[in-house]
């Protein structure tokens, strides 16, 4: 139940941001995009987040003990509707990172218009679903100094 | 950007519950449940909920200018993962109804391991996105008194 | 590019049916059900159809070298719109195993409606992906009986 | 029960490409994309199809009666597995115009793999359900002459 809120800091290293098209399959019988599809749009922005530093998932998950990143908490404020046809872009940016999770802040605008806002935070593991650290070079990357006493500092979900 | 943390009442009136299975549609390719199926999860509680008490979504859309309930924010801790074939427990109460919102606290249980909480504020609108007042039968029924003065308090989602 | 049209042998075994209820994360912006749900509840249906034997996915694809039922070839039929807070019957018949494939034969019916019609090609493979043959004590329970000489036939998807 | 197969004519004016990537959200605990997915990601195909066109469908949905393309019947041959990260192109093109029908025939690749085929048939419907017409200006953008003393030759869906 941690609260997961978060203000970017001054030093963000890097904000990134992916445009996606809604298509029929995102919206539902309301006429607008189905509120869970914003969490898959959220979730494709993290994803080209990590890959624009150089990280496919599918490699990191694959590496040795495998690093994969859980959603542990996430939070997501609706303040308009999206429709079919729209053109969003969703940005990426990481707030804070500790031992062994990492706090994201995110949005879907179209234009000016912002549609939905978040703030997620997720955690290591290992692929048996083990905390793992992030490891330094990913720390760096990110923009932070490696931490190397640090303990992994969340629960990771188990099965 | 309203925290919708909510204690439920003493008095809570009711608290719902329906089964979920888990099937390949709701994993992905990590072996456990996709972050976003949580989201569907809970709305089918919040749909069967609102069914039980004797509300069927398509009609209360299409009476007059319609009432659909449109998610304005949404928490999730997600706790433990799911797999495939688990079977799960939606529960779902009401923690708060104010004249044009509903706080609603739900759970994800398989037997006595929690899978995930949320907190979710849904909002009355009508077909086309306004905000609608939530009509004193349906709070009635909430187990709370009609309110008859009170003003419409959420902004809706607009397109 | 098999024709996988069949019509139910004399001697089917079992009809299969589970009930499926329309949830909004099913429909889409044209008011009714997405064209992709059908897909899923179909294999809500054989799920349950193999659960109803006696298989969990879960347990078959764990086992030795594991068994999985990849779609090998699917044919649907959409005759009539289905709606939100419908209440559809999956029915799913076998007709037809070979070494390593099941066809099978499904339809999505709400009342005396025929909502869509389908005709599904799974092939047995492990969890590698290597074809496998469907072992003697499954087509038995399907009421074949076992096919020892049998060579696979079924090109499975390799990745 | 119509049989969906087509070759492309000769005369074919126009093969259309998209780039689609797979996410988490496309695939499943089988490791691989979610058969249900590739129903998605062809659905994409004939949207950026028609927008190439330039045709938006939310335009064409909400001029006079509207025109939606329902999908009346689907074959899919899934050839190889998909998987996370992978960037597939879908490739759509019609093979044949009815009054109110459109053949289309589309595959996803992966490179020089392909990953599967479809056969597609779309009908005209308003937006109350009703058949309607494919537009001599939509049947010319195809490469098609105006029909104009063609019936509709299309059960449409019905609820």
């Amino acid at each position: 139940m941690d609260d997961a809120r978060c203000d970017l800091a001054e030093g963000v290293v890097f904000e990134h941001a992916i445009p996606v098209r809604v298509y029929w399959e995102d919206t539902d019988a309301g006429g607008i995009v189905y509120h869970a599809s914003h969490v898959r749009f959220f979730e494709r922005g993290r994803t080209e987040f990590l890959r624009a530093l150089g990280f496919a998932q599918a490699d990191l998950a694959a590496d040795g003990p495998g690093l994969l990143f859980a959603v542990r908490r996430l939070e997501i404020d609706y303040l308009k509707a999206a429709k079919l046809d729209d053109l969003i872009t969703v940005t990426t940016s990481v707030c804070d990172i500790g031992g062994a999770r990492l706090t994201m802040k995110q949005t879907l605008t179209r234009g000016d218009d912002v549609i939905a806002t978040a703030v997620v935070i997720v955690v290591g593991i290992t692929r048996e679903g083990r905390a793992r650290r992030i490891p330094d070079h990913v720390r760096t990357l990110f923009g932070h100094p490696p931490a190397p006493s640090e303990q992994a500092d969340a629960a990771p979900p188990k099965a």
